[in-house]
């Protein structure tokens, strides 16, 4: 090499080094600059910074996020949807009496525009035999064995790779900066909270959501916690404020979510004095996931719909509204 | 000063430095040595020693204690009952019918032996009128209002300040080994979150208690919760693994209680695989504290039973009994 390109060299090598140290130093480094991006940092700025006026003690840092849509895919049908069919065909050996017996039937016949049809009464006669009638343990075990298996029929990966990495990445970001996060979801929370650690870095105890009723029973002189199919508390809409005070006993600074199934968790959380942020997802990329609403004119959608009224809601209100098409660099994590 | 004298001036110094260094250093100072006090010392030195065979992470470092009875004085009524009757009073103006309707006229005329005698239903009646009406917001200051004017009518002292040193300093203890300390009580979460932190070191979220209904309301333009006169979930006895389970979704690694509406929270406790440790507190030093059990000969009560079946069952199990009169050397904390 002649001495000539030395000065060449080195200068490529310095901006290939500042530019990686640049890229490590982003903890959002999924996301487009933009106004998006810039209103999350902007609020975490001002809420750790003492002379900022809007200083919010670490104590009371609390971050919520509902999950469907919002931390992960939740179409064709939810995660926990996916779980209930496979396991509904798992049993359907031991119950031939299922083969004539809707909803049962249209599960097992495979008729998913049937299924699409679905009330929440037939939900719950799959979620009743499905999800209770076994100890709060083996349920655990019961989903811990699925996940892995389990698979989104777009993406054919299972449904604990399709969390959405700019939110993971946001997640670690609060938590950086004295956060504690929290899922609120109208899911299980017995659901969640099996991979809640390992997805999303967040324990079980920061896993807010609905639940059945669970029984204290001796079995074999054992104590167990028994699941029952009977509805304890949904954590939707009212239910997501009525459940953050319940479990969490203090009002967010900042709450994510994507349907009008949060609107609720957002006027609670933003309805608080002082520095406090509302955000919510737009699934408007068909190519790379999604694309629903019905708000903006996309697509209408029975699973997880944000409507018209809640896209004006939250220009009226200051929501952020998250662009997936045009504020996410990457959607997915890297496949394992 | 003689020379003669130094030598034993710098000896004695020695004493008092090294005396007070040891003091310092025991962090359970309050309790006597003996078997119970070695037997926390023991478990904590099990659980966090990576070669002892018992070693616990620290993501699943779970204490749990019950409240009244365990962690301060809830005789001759409950702190929360106190409340109760101080509110009912306070609001017999607005009431004048109260004079003449049960059981109101009955606490408003001071009847305390008729009170003693109360149901579960006059109660509600009493709490359903306090407790109830107002939204969430305005019922914790209600409550923090009260705290410092609250008298316990034996020691004429707040309630706030008739916490169990002994109980706190091992809550300390325990969180100084990477436990999580939690409150699981009977007694309402909401009325226990207003002074936990400050009286405790155990922040909101860490309460798990009984609840109403709290209900989402628009006031004025305003999310409020409104307290809705409805139980919604009684955290006592089979309740109490019910909610372990529902609030934190781990089991705890070690309990305190007192009562037999703690029993259940101790086998759902020690049932668990590994080391696991269940602790109950006797009142039995009638001179500094209160005595009751009826266990072991003591006198029986209505408030905060321990039954000869505890007891036994305690011996049976394994759990730990305190005696507050052996193994506590002092009861409170200083006056302020």
């Amino acid at each position: 090499m002649s001495n000539l390109f030395r000065p060449v060299i080195a200068l490529v090598a310095i901006l290939v080094v500042s530019s990686a140290a640049a890229a490590e130093t982003d903890p959002l480094s999924s996301w487009n600059d933009g106004p998006t991006k810039q209103a999350i940092v902007d609020f975490v700025t001002k809420v750790t910074d003492p002379e900022s006026g809007h200083y919010v003690e670490p104590d009371d840092r609390i971050a919520t996020f509902d999950q469907d849509g919002t931390t992960w895919v939740s179409h064709p049908l939810y995660g926990q949807a996916l779980f209930a069919l496979d396991r509904l065909s798992e049993l359907a050996p031991e119950h031939p009496e299922w083969k004539d017996t809707e909803p049962f039937k249209t599960v097992l016949d495979g008729n998913q525009e049937a299924m699409a049809k679905f009330t929440e009464k037939d939900w719950f006669e799959i979620v009743a035999v499905t999800h209770a009638g076994m100890s709060s343990a083996d349920f655990s075990k019961i989903v811990a064995e699925w996940l892995p298996k389990s698979r989104n029929p777009k993406f054919k990966r299972p449904v604990t790779e399709l969390v959405y990495q700019p939110m993971i990445e946001v997640m670690d970001y609060l938590r950086a900066n004295g956060f504690r996060t929290y899922i609120v979801t109208g899911g299980g929370q017995a659901f969640v909270r099996v991979y809640s650690k390992q997805v999303y870095d967040i324990p079980p105890e920061q896993v807010v959501g609905s639940s059945i009723v669970t029984k204290y029973e001796m079995v074999d002189g054992k104590p167990e916690l028994m699941r029952d199919p009977k509805v304890f508390f949904i954590d939707d809409s009212d239910g997501k404020a009525v459940g953050i005070n319940l479990f969490i006993g203090k009002r967010p600074q900042i709450a994510f979510g994507n349907s009008d199934g949060d609107k609720e968790m957002l006027q609670w959380t933003t309805g608080g004095e002082g520095a406090r942020l509302g955000l919510l997802v737009l699934h408007d990329d068909a190519e790379r996931e999604f694309a629903y609403g019905p708000a903006n004119g996309l697509p209408d959608t029975k699973v997880g719909a944000f409507s018209q009224a809640l896209y004006d809601e939250a220009q009226r209100t200051g929501w952020v509204v998250i662009s997936m098409k045009n504020d996410w660099k990457t959607i997915f994590p890297p496949e394992k």
